[in-house]
């Protein structure tokens, strides 16, 4: 495949609101869209063209589904290692493709991945039994956070330790499944960079984001981050070495931690559009749903030029209920068309230009 | 109605390029989309929750589509008038309504509209028989302009004259129905005004686009028009008065031919969005589709602040057949999902920032 043609079709592995955004620039660009999502009426296929609904299990579904697709993308990190390699395996386009998954699936595979790469993440250590905990909080100087291995989002499946602690009781209450245990370091704030490359192995960084986040989920992005460029560059360079080693097609984001003296130490990776570049449309020459779209369908990226100097604050449960008309006062607000606010679950977010 | 909250749905008459950015902007704000149009596989339909494939007069239909909806508005303006009165009839809100659709339908009502509310225009007359084009030609010093009262868009439908023309078949070639003479005006460019009006009757203008067209066909925008700001605020007036007389809800365009002497003619309004505001997403804090989606749903207007220079080109026909990859380098690429690249059609069209 080469650069997709207007009218081409653009199949969507996923139909939550990344895939919604997605979808709505591909539109733009003349492309029709069609959404794989096991849940009916899911918010991406109200802006597609075409929706099948079947599991991702379901692999003569989705075989058949992408008999109808130019090329395949996904919106969430979370699809079958399965699916994608069965969909490859048909010969078929599947950009980013299967391995970004494989690696960005499981916690400790993502971080020895990260390290292969030369990006400095905080001092990580497999935990398969609880037993394995004590040596590694002792390493990381009596503190650390366990997490599960596997689907863990949003600082679900994850727990502080300290020494002294009741290990067995923390494992325990994290299913007893494999983890991961990281040292916990302290850290002066929170980046990300919004990397995206093309067919041909181009790539380029939006500027990057200080994130602020409340119960392991992202409130607010903000741009310019105010730290210093060569900070910001080291950060771009540790992005664009990881999708280089992934021979990435698409975005994907690189979550950092800033530590006082200036050092970053890589958190997790999200192999697609991430929350954190949602400022992005508002504020940039191209947005990251266009600029993903553009990669997928083999065509080389937009400029990232940024216009403005932006907040982006996501809507959090019943923050969306708020009359969408007084949200709208306060910024360019995007809502996600989700039926149910429950409790911290992402219903929209606002873009607030500050120059 | 008051303000209509997210996860309503909003009715579209019309499935062309227009439905379809409005339908994006739509989902941007939360709402669910509903198209309503006589065509299957539509531009419109492919980027909606819903679509009723049925005709315009098929008020059964109508009334049963409207039935899942919470507000009406359309994407062109030659919906029936008796559609929309018989929606409005059923006591389902329309916006615009029916009126800015039955004055817009007939050139001569709408000429006749524009005089009553203070706006000037070319002189004009009617046009019944052939035999009545003589006095006209002549009280306009010899040149006009006979139009079809109904149904011309794009320059089709018209034909220019000048003393000692074939009357009898210019008036045979326009169908022999009942046409308007305009007369033909030197000018020095033209403009328009995109003007927005809440339900609460508060209205703003967008910065008015100078326009090229060529054969009837708009080719460009231009912004800023590099006309003295004194004549833009004649036009934001005039355009203002337009859409108070309409009781209008939602975006119109008012149309300018700007005379050597810095005269203001008013030529035609289009009660929709309008191709010459197609620069506004790119270019301005609301675009004009937003904004329209935000007046039907009885939202309050967003701001128009403009934070570009910018130049609006339309792709025309084959001009879209180029790799859309290529055109992207151009500016801001937006493809209308047409099938048939057929000659002169609108198809897309780029937005290049100048500053």
């Amino acid at each position: 495949m080469t650069r997709l043609p207007a009218g081409a079709t653009i199949g969507i592995l996923g139909g939550g609101q990344l895939g919604r955004m997605l979808a709505s620039s591909a539109a733009q660009l003349g492309f029709d869209v069609s959404i794989y999502c096991p849940e009916a009426d899911c918010p991406a296929a109200r802006v597609a063209a075409r929706h099948t609904k079947a599991d991702y299990d379901d692999h003569a579904a989705l075989l058949h589904w992408a008999s109808d697709c130019d090329v395949i993308t996904y919106e969430f990190e979370n699809v079958p290692v399965t699916a994608a390699a069965a969909l490859m395996d048909a010969g078929i386009d599947v950009r980013p493709g299967a391995k970004a998954l494989q690696v960005s699936q499981d916690r400790l595979v993502e971080k020895s991945f990260l390290s292969d790469c030369g990006i400095a993440t905080a001092d990580f250590g497999p935990v398969d039994a609880a037993e394995d905990i004590a040596a590694l909080i002792a390493r990381f100087s009596g503190q650390g956070i366990l997490k599960t291995r596997r689907d863990g989002y949003d600082g679900k499946g994850q727990v502080r330790l300290a020494a002294g602690d009741d290990f067995q009781a923390a494992h325990k209450a994290l299913g007893r499944g494999p983890c991961i245990l990281e040292a916990l370091i302290p850290f002066a704030c929170e980046i990300s960079v919004i990397v995206a490359r093309d067919v041909a192995g181009h790539s380029i960084c939006y500027d990057a984001p200080r994130n602020e986040h409340v119960n392991g989920i992202l409130r607010r992005s903000i741009v310019p981050s105010g730290l210093p460029e060569e900070l910001i560059n080291r950060a771009f360079a540790a992005a664009k070495s990881l999708a280089d080693a992934l021979n990435y097609v698409g975005v994907l984001a690189l979550e950092f931690f800033v530590l006082d003296d200036g050092r970053l130490l890589a958190n997790e990776f999200a192999p697609r559009v991430h929350n954190s570049g949602h400022w992005t449309p508002e504020a940039c020459a191209t947005g990251q749903f266009e600029q993903h779209i553009r990669a997928v369908a083999g065509w080389p990226l937009g400029p990232v030029d940024r216009y403005h100097d932006v907040e982006m604050a996501n809507l959090l449960g019943d923050e969306a209920l708020e009359p969408p008309a007084d949200l709208a006062r306060k910024g360019v607000v995007t809502l996600y068309g989700k039926r149910d606010a429950k409790p911290g679950r992402k219903m929209g977010h606002l873009v607030i230009r500050r120059s």
